[in-house]
């Protein structure tokens, strides 16, 4: 893959759904009552939302949304981001823009509302630091083809897409949408399997999308497995290649592989002190190997930066990072 | 004092301001921009806390309010608390009622609810971990005498009230409410300064209510001097004594000095490791100290649990501790 430099507007577009994470910390029995499989991501409706949430510690707000982590490690590692995505007139939505906003990224807020509430999910972090999600994505759930903006896809370098977006009929329509376009111009378009029950779920759409639709692929060991429907990694390795360009995996602690045509890089983890909540850490692995490349590195410093800023991100409770990745990246690029 | 020991249904029901924080890192030089006195407290409208809020860093939203903090550290400690003030129809005062009732924290929601936003309070946290507040109370403001709760009041052996409230006619008047019901009782009255500038504001006024309605009193160092608009610390112990029965007077790293009566006690701080946000030191020392008072200890060793509570707020971000008290607690008190 050849990139372009800095002649474009943005480093990356990311089109997601709009959330609000409500992070609280809960023993592993209260998975268990409430039926939950630890490290999944599930989607529950407004009722069931709200009753798992009466069940559940006092919490922390903070904007979320797998997309939107991504747009916001970009921005943070100095990059241009964009983000399309819905969110209610309320007052998740305005915590939601805001936070956007203040990391400079473009967001039409005033065009993305709808009727409805702000999705939210509820990310329940174990003593172990792993995350198990509830979402009810409320009016995230609109987004729909009428909502890709046409200019800034044609000026990003990057269109990334999580792969939760498959969930919803309007939303994938705005998934083909915009990735159709992004080719049409010329520009990458980078795709995250998002979750193994999202690949359980729309394996045969995603085995497809990857062969004719994918530049960059973003999984992680359990998801690539079972995207192939295979047991060892290093068989689901193999099927990747030539699947995509680039296929970027993260297999956390022992750090991520890269798959680029045929050669095949396996980058270390960065070092972390004490893991304290993984929630992110996919989405901001993804952060820092698109802004990279967006930038002309190349792909194993790209997995460096992404392995920097997943480090960052699992250092505290939360989906974002909490100091510039810029400055992270300049110690480290020296 | 003579405390009841547990013949009470709760120990303590506190009135206060029902806020949500937003709390974001920022620099000094922001403070200077936006023309903030670090360390204090401003209210401001609608608009202003807008304006604000668009000038800062992504933030994390959990609850807040400093008589509502002081009641959570009462409920983690063990101990059984209540709340009483008003939220609005929205997702911050349904974040703000879901908390209090995951620690099982007193608190009639439907009841609490105006037309009207949730309060906010926008907290700046810089570098060196002091707290800066610019407050818009949205519907806290509209508490009236009507919402104090005379069933509480009489069955809690401490009503603690915020001096925050004496900003607004209406919630004075439910100060005085609640403070005249919980002495008819034979009940104790305990009342926290809130922030030099409120003092400033009502000096006349609390220096009377100290006198005939306060038998607890908590204040800052900075607050007791001003209070009594002294330079020296000494003069403002001097001062304190008999004017209430029991002073507990926090002074950061130094810990705190405790008055009751003749005997002045001088309560070392707790150990912390670092120090990253002091918002909810003062509520949580109170907690701890009412807490103790409630449960039949003395002055000094509600002191040290005072700092107990402190000490494990200002270890992270947020105004709310974020493991049990009851174990820390244990730990100490073996």
């Amino acid at each position: 893959m050849t990139t372009t430099g800095t002649d474009t507007s943005y480093d990356l577009v990311a089109v997601g759904n709009a959330l609000v994470d409500v992070l609280s910390n809960e023993n592993d029995e209260l998975l268990g009552l409430l039926d939950l499989v630890k490290g999944t991501m599930v989607m529950v409706d407004r009722d069931l939302s709200d009753s798992i949430y009466a069940a559940l510690s006092p919490g922390v707000e903070a904007s979320g949304g797998s997309a939107a982590n991504t747009a916001s490690g970009v921005a943070s590692f100095g990059g241009r981001a964009a983000f399309v995505g819905r969110i209610g007139d309320d007052q998740f939505g305005q915590v939601f823009t805001h936070d956007l906003a203040a990391l400079g990224i473009a967001f039409d807020g005033a065009r993305a509302k709808s009727d409805g509430p702000t999705g939210r999910c509820l990310v329940i972090v174990t003593p172990d630091a792993e995350r198990t999600m509830c979402t009810f994505l409320g009016v995230a759930s609109d987004l729909s083809p009428d909502d890709v903006p046409v200019d800034l896809i044609d000026n990003a370098q990057f269109t990334y897409l999580e792969g939760y977006l498959w969930d919803q009929p309007t939303a994938k329509e705005a998934f083909r949408t915009a990735a159709a376009r992004a080719h049409e111009s010329g520009r990458k378009v980078a795709l995250s399997l998002s979750d193994p029950f999202c690949v359980e779920r729309h394996r045969v759409d995603f085995l497809d999308l990857i062969a004719g639709d994918v530049d960059v692929l973003f999984a992680n060991e359990i998801e690539i497995c079972s995207l192939y429907e295979v047991d060892e990694f290093d068989t689901a390795v193999q099927k990747v290649r030539n699947h995509c360009e680039i296929a970027a995996v993260t297999r956390g602690a022992r750090g991520s592989v890269v798959v680029a045509g045929d050669d095949v890089y396996e980058v270390a983890a960065h070092p972390v002190d004490r893991v304290v909540d993984t929630t992110g850490a996919g989405d901001l692995y993804a952060a820092g190997f698109l802004y990279a490349l967006a930038r002309g590195y190349d792909c194993v410093t790209a997995g460096k930066l992404g392995g920097l800023a997943a480090a960052e991100v699992i250092s505290h409770l939360g989906a974002r990072s909490e100091v510039s990745l810029a400055d992270l990246a300049s110690q480290f690029l020296g």
